[in-house]
């Protein structure tokens, strides 16, 4: 038995039984385990956000961590089930580059293909339960990946957009919006320097057509009251943010729309 | 001390403390146990679609689980509270239903009525706090049912809709909509083969007095993006899906819906 | 090692990963730790529904318990991180008043400030993951508090408004609308009493301009189906609700909005 912690992050919604179903299943191979939900709400089958979502948490996460991640609309075709074990901790789920961001950030080792025969398919719409919950339990419980698994030359990788640098400043996407409607981008310190602005300079932001006038901050809690701002946050990442405010609604913003940060 | 696994299943919300509330009261009495949510997002007083998820995911966890059912919109009327002792499990909840349908998958045994004289209960309207977490937590502790209990002939049966043959092929209705927009129906591939019907093959759909194309498929990952499918999926029965797409908005679909699959 | 219980409560939304990574941060500082979440839907910034909804729950915890509020607007400006030791667990968070409900319950013994230059701030956006989460760990590590904290005088406190009696009855507010549509008030059954009323009662409600027959009732299914009732409720004070329905909708109730009940 092992204490080993697993992760899940699935586009499957806490209000279905599906996460519970996968914890019952790795709890009935291994009881010792501690099952942590990194989030259940990624969007419908956003390969993108659920790579982008799991590679900013996995390195908050003890060295060992079984990270699962099931956003997998080719379930029942023949992509493949990968486990990418890495210096840091191990990654489960379908070969579509959910896992692949993360797996940048734990160092990669060794890729192995899940053999789906070694495991009791009973459904071919719901391989979380069916394939991937038990392969994190079989991990868990060390046992030898070469019992259920084929060595894999390499696992399939998703583009993580480049921001660049423009006549006026820096041009990037919004990549995340999260629940509090900040407008999480692209850019990060590095860029903001090699464009020449630094942080608490007034800088302008160009979105959809629009000039607004804005600020290199470091918190929310420097901006005034409904202020637009531009916040180096906890992913070192600048995002678009309104102090006590929402600037997804204020700015009617999607994710993959581009932006600039101007003088 | 015992590590037995507590799941809870009510409609609550996690928006709300008292999910988190039973699970302080249940540690309280047993700090070993694990308290794993099965979901708190229950449709409110929907005691069928409790009694439906609770019995999918009942078999997934180990013997011995304790199942703690709380969709409760008679609590502190006459309703019984109950307890059902299964070769697999506990159940424990209000005696309305809610515990039917997993107590026929984990084969009960013996049906406990839970004394409220027996417990503290500081308020009407919250028995998953003072009656089914503290008897849950007791369970979990191989307290001696009889303690806090009185022996029940029966406990109250829920109406799973049996689906049935017509001219034309198989009526059923949709039982369950998940988060996917999926419409789970009541019908399993032994009604589709009674009817005449195979795996692959195209059939109609019948629903609301309009007729649709459709095929009878094993994953959705077999259907075109878009497509209107029938699924077998994870619960053995047949669920109306669009691939990558939301069958419930599609159709305008709810539960309780009568549905014809046809020649 | 501790086995110490640490609950999590924030504004942060689960469909965020941040519940997650403060999870992470904690158990590779104390893989021991068991962390439960109280919940991360608290309404954005809204401090008074913290301090009132953790004040509400950590009764029902273990002696001992960590609480950690995160509902955090003021991030990264001068506010201070506290941790208020209490005869019956732990607080710690924001000094901006989220905590001070809950400190009177659990009966606070001393108050320290929490040091930022003691720990690793690699954003000054998310004080949950930098400094509430590791101060939580280092707590159930037993480590000693001086070493990362100073003594604090006294912490924030955050009023919660009283009830008072007027010529025809009570007059109160809406502090909390729970995920039922339940409006809970700050009226208990000592105002009710004082005022001349008793259970069972009928009485009146006056709610923006209008009145409404009530009555006063010990548990929802006292009440006819569709009913308005006036309940007291597990929070030992009196909600509207409406019997398997939903007040806030019925009455388009908002939180902070003035009740009076009447002869």
């Amino acid at each position: 038995m092992n204490k080993t912690i697993i992760t899940l992050t699935t586009d499957f919604s806490i209000k279905s039984p599906y996460p519970a179903v996968m914890k019952g299943v790795i709890l009935s191979l291994n009881p010792q385990t501690q099952v942590i939900d990194l989030t259940h709400e990624i969007p419908k089958f956003d390969i993108f956000t659920a790579s982008f979502i799991l590679s900013y948490a996995v390195t908050y996460f003890p060295k060992g961590t079984i990270h699962v991640c099931v956003v997998d609309p080719g379930v029942g075709t023949e992509r493949k089930g990968v486990i990418i074990k890495c210096q840091k901790g191990y990654l489960v789920g379908p070969d579509n580059g959910c896992l692949s961001l993360a797996a940048e950030k734990l160092k990669p080792l060794k890729v192995f293909e899940i053999i789906p025969e070694k495991f009791n398919i009973s459904s071919q719409t719901f391989h979380g339960r069916d394939l991937f919950a038990p392969a994190a339990a079989y991990i868990s419980l060390n046992k030898d990946l070469n019992e259920f698994c084929k060595p894999l030359p390499h696992f399939n990788k998703i583009n993580f957009p480049k921001p660049h640098l423009t006549q006026e400043g820096v041009k990037g996407e919004i990549i995340f919006i999260d629940d509090f409607g900040n407008l999480v981008t692209n850019i990060s310190l590095s860029e903001i320097n090699e464009a020449g602005f630094k942080l608490k300079e007034k800088v302008k932001l160009r979105f959809k057509g629009k000039t607004f006038k804005t600020r290199l901050l470091e918190t929310y809690g420097q901006g005034r009251k409904g202020e637009l701002m531009l916040v180096l946050n906890s992913f070192n990442l600048f995002e678009i943010s309104v102090r006590e405010g929402n600037a997804k609604e204020k700015l009617g913003a999607e994710t993959k729309k581009v932006i600039e940060v101007m003088k």
